[in-house]
């Protein structure tokens, strides 16, 4: 379909699912780096002219000559690393050896200095966290001291801790330090350089949350955001990423998609970046930094979005039209794993750092990805897993063992004991027929389709709830409890709680606002009398209400049903008997089984006993006869 | 993870795709296949003693001696196609040159003779076309003349037409003849090797729809189905694949399952499998055909299903946990591509053959595979693009202009005229503006989210509805035509019938019970007076069934609101207001919002629109003043 070579500086794991997506759509490319075995070379043998050996090149990505030696091989070169040499992919697109570099040169090295992004990005009205050069305004560095003044000054002006960061050669935490109070400025000068490279520092974001955003951007200038999601970092390395993120403001995923797509407007060149943000408490988002190139919070979208970032990175360079960035499935995670030891030395160690690997076979919507990585080192990333779900209750669920294994694994490489044998392959394959036990096979259906929620009788607040019953006042909990038991009974995560229409109006707004960006499906709310609620939470949500009339002293409960049911044109309210919140508990997991027919298969089950049930009682009726009412 | 490696017997596009699932989870993988290029190669290059040379063999995979080479190489061997040298498996088998094979050498040679293996099913009482031998039970044949009489005696036994088999070497319809009447019979045999090979005669299968199953079997005899779908031949060749399966008899997917897990549970050896199967007009099943190796008919399972096939074949024959074969998303297609003439003389037939793929592009959730085969033949199998959606009508709208792609290239082949530009990948570079504004961006929404369905003011019968409006009588119509106004609005596609509880109860027992295979997601049903419609309509369905009451002559309608809404416990119904078809219908989107969160968002948009509506009454009625009521 498309002709034209691609050079990529660079064959780590980036490069290889990049090589993925391209051999999909048998785009060629031809891969720099150290090595016949970097983990991307591995999956593309391209023959040099004898018909035997690779027409890869051999060097690193930062060698000049190695650069325009690639550059010769291709027509569109680009990076899977913002590390490379940008002043020669620079003088290569200068001397017309290669037609295009993606992204530009000048947007790799204006990425490349920290500083010089987050000045850019200020220039261009995008938030970030204050920042003062420290010591001078020069990359290369000036001297210890006068980096230790600049410390203090910018200590001074933003207040202690602060974040001290070198403005090159960072990632993973690398070349940051936090400058806990003043005392320490000569530590984290010490620590980054000790003056002889450029430094900045930080003001403390205290944030809440980590998020990001991969964006898309064509060469026209074109950019499509995938979904806000959310990364946790530990020991300043990517652990985990789930999407889409979940915030109680329905605002900010749709605020972090905008501000990380007007900012990967400003750069120049084509292909995906990554973005990532700080969520404060106050609901501001703020720039941390951006990366050229795909990025590990967007490996998620192999398996989850309509497009993967890999893809999209290749179409983007190519000047083809840019794929949907939409996400294919409800809810997804990625977990990285990380090497435990130095993997070719110690055997017991790749085990060990497999143990998350093993784990995820057991574990439905679980893909593993192996890099292939030679020569691998500790805390290095040489694989991740993602999971994808129909909801954010099944996907922590199927999380759970994967992050067990991972958690063991770490301990007992840490401690030095052995690992359990379900956490080894061999332990894994034994334990088959458990597992099957566990999830059922494909063809067996049984109530319990989903795994039991954690949730206990008395718990009315699962942490990943798909319904929220409400109610006006504790009084009506009698009448709203066999919701709640029905739910638990079809293992339908849920939370039950108290929002009054009339007594807390702002409670009600929020609650109803939130709803949808928190995950849940549908909302049952029970309400007597005058019974607002129904109707008022629907005015507020764009989810399903089910409104549950509650029989008061008075009018039989009609007085409820006609409040909640005769609802003006435009705003639905789904209602149900008089005090019968059962029925409205089954029509929740009618309208989720809308979205995952697991539970139409479960409920059309339900409706088989109950047949089943009532034709017990016609064969009693007919044997007992005249005695059965007595007898019953 | 794994150490041990794989090797095998083919390297076309299923030992490609093949090899793609082993790399992610770093399993090394020996291919056998003529030259250096063959379309698995490309991706996997595993470098020999030397550094650079590959360590695949070079050779066919029916050459014994390159078996035995591939064999010293490997763990554990395996096929990507079934006409292979089995018996040269066995023996490097039984001398113990490798550990294992799967699926067995005798699996492979009893499926290699198409005879053979409907005996075998037979045997094992498993449904298939009545059949006999043709001039005997040798697999060498016989004579033409024996054969000949053989095929005028299964004439008497099955009638005409019948369909004369090759017991081997028969693929893609290669080996297949019609008997017309009993006059070809001379034609047939002299057509299928003149008395040189084995046939077979199968009585005529007038199926109403082709369904394949792909089934993993891991070494131990656990079986897991794929979910049963839908095949479309052209030419003898698969066309497209559709999935999940949609038919109006709930029980024949998980019928299909049954069979096919059923059929791969009689065979030796790990792997997965592929069973082709006809749907009568009576609803009974028969297996055509089974292929002991990944199938045309799974390739969807890539970006659709939990865990692919080939990542599952490579599970099973390792002894790996099976992996997850259900669906990850509601609706999914596949089309092939095949070569429009000899690409390799024919530059102007590899851009007509690439028009699809190069349509695609535009297309959101659609991913394009191109094989990389080198000297490319008119009819090959060069590529595929599948397709994932939100819903059947989604699919449908997305796999049109794909469809349309290849129909116009085909015939532009045919004429020798020529491409339009937006089909070849200049022109479709050149229409992005015109995409984007077609499908807006991802972080713009608009009521119409998804492309507007084909669907005019007055059709009634989308062919892939979500939901389904139905009343007792045409009475009822312009109460209800508000619902099918409002759908139409949000582009939801919808079907509208009459359905009377009282006149038509089988035809409404029907309808319920063949919603959720039909794949409607929602049921709005009105009813006035006894309005029984809505609660017997819930009663005979796990889908979520919206009651509206329809005001009668006398009782304003509240004898059918208390009649819809009082259901027992047990089987709810959504009851809303009086009269408020248009009040469903929201309910109705709402619900679709569970599953797709668009539908929210468009929700919430209409809600705003509402909102500021209202806002303006309350501007003019505040400048107007007393004449408000005359002016407005």
């Amino acid at each position: 379909m498309e002709s034209r070579v691609v050079g990529v500086l660079g064959a780590g794991q980036l490069g290889r699912m990049f090589v993925e997506a391209a051999s999909r759509l048998n785009v060629q490319v031809r891969l720099l780096d150290v090595g016949p075995s970097a983990p991307a070379k591995q999956i593309s043998f391209v023959p040099a002219a004898d018909g035997t050996t690779s027409e890869h090149v051999d060097g690193a990505f930062t060698d000049g000559e190695k650069i325009k030696e690639l550059a010769k091989k291709v027509d569109v070169l680009t990076i899977e690393i913002e590390h490379v040499n940008a002043s020669q992919l620079q003088t290569v697109l200068d001397e017309g050896i290669v037609k295009e570099v993606h992204p530009l040169p000048s947007t790799i090295a204006l990425i490349q200095d920290k500083y010089a992004q987050k000045k850019h990005l200020v220039a261009q009205g995008l938030p970030v966290a204050d920042f003062v050069a420290v010591g001078g305004e020069s990359l290369q560095g000036t001297s210890a001291s006068a980096q230790i003044e600049g410390v203090a000054a910018a200590g001074k002006q933003f207040g202690f801790p602060l974040m001290l960061k070198s403005r090159t050669q960072a990632y993973d935490g690398k070349g940051n330090f936090v400058v806990k109070e003043a005392g320490n400025a000569e530590e984290g000068v010490k620590a980054l350089g000790n003056g002889s490279r450029g430094l900045y520092a930080e003001k403390w974001a205290p944030f809440v949350k980590e998020v990001a955003v991969m964006v898309v951007r064509s060469s026209t200038g074109e950019v499509r955001a995938y979904p806000a999601v959310e990364t946790i970092h530990r020991d300043n390395i990517c652990h985990t990423v789930t999407a889409p993120i979940r915030t109680s403001d329905p605002r900010i995923p749709q605020q972090a998609r905008e501000i990380a797509e007007r900012a990967v407007a400003t750069f120049g060149g084509a292909g995906v970046f990554g973005v990532e943000l700080f969520l404060m408490a106050d609901g501001q988002l703020l720039i941390n930094e951006i990366a050229p190139r795909p990025h590990n919070s967007g490996h998620y979208t192999i398996e989850a979005a309509e497009t993967s970032q890999y893809e999209n990175h290749l179409r983007a360079i190519l000047g083809l039209p840019l794929g949907s960035t939409a996400l294919k499935v409800p809810s997804t995670a990625m977990v990285n794993i990380l090497g435990l030891s130095d993997l070719d030395t110690d055997k017991d160690a790749i085990v060990k750092t497999m143990a998350p690997a093993v784990a995820s076979l057991a574990v439905p919507g679980a893909t593993v990805h192996l890099y292939g990585k030679v020569g691998c080192r500790k805390g290095r990333k040489i694989g991740h897993i993602t999971v994808v779900a129909q909801s954010d209750a099944e996907l922590h669920q199927r999380m759970e063992p994967i992050l067990h294994a991972l958690e063991t694994a770490t301990e007992a490489a840490r401690s030095g004991s052995q690992l359990p044998a379900e956490l080894t392959l061999k332990g894994a394959c034994q334990s088959e027929e458990n597992r099957r036990q566990e999830y059922g096979s494909a063809s067996t259906s049984s109530l319990s389709p989903l795994k039991p929620t954690p949730q206990s009788a008395l718990d009315f607040k699962h942490p990943h709830p798909l319904v929220g019953i409400i109610m006006g006042s504790d009084s009506d909990l009698p009448v709203m409890l066999p919701a709640a038991q029905i739910l638990k009974k079809f293992n339908v995560p849920f939370e039950l709680t108290i929002v009054s229409a009339h007594r807390t109006p702002d409670r009600m707004r929020e609650y109803s606002r939130s709803a949808p960006s928190r995950g849940l499906r549908a909302i049952i709310a029970g309400a007597g009398g005058a019974a607002h609620l129904p109707g008022m939470v629907a005015a507020q949500t764009p989810l399903p209400v089910i409104g549950v009339p509650v029989k008061g002293s008075v009018l039989d409960g009609v007085d409820s049903l006609h409040s909640i049911v005769q609802m003006p044109r435009g705003v639905p309210v789904a209602s149900v008997a008089i005090n019968n919140s059962t029925n409205a508990a089954l029509l929740a997991i009618r309208i989720l089984g809308a979205a995952d027919p697991r539970y139409l298969g479960v409920m059309q089950q339900y409706m088989d006993e109950m047949e089943a049930e009532v034709m017990g009682k016609v064969e009693k009726l007919s044997e007992v006869g005249w005695d059965y009412v007595v007898k019953k």
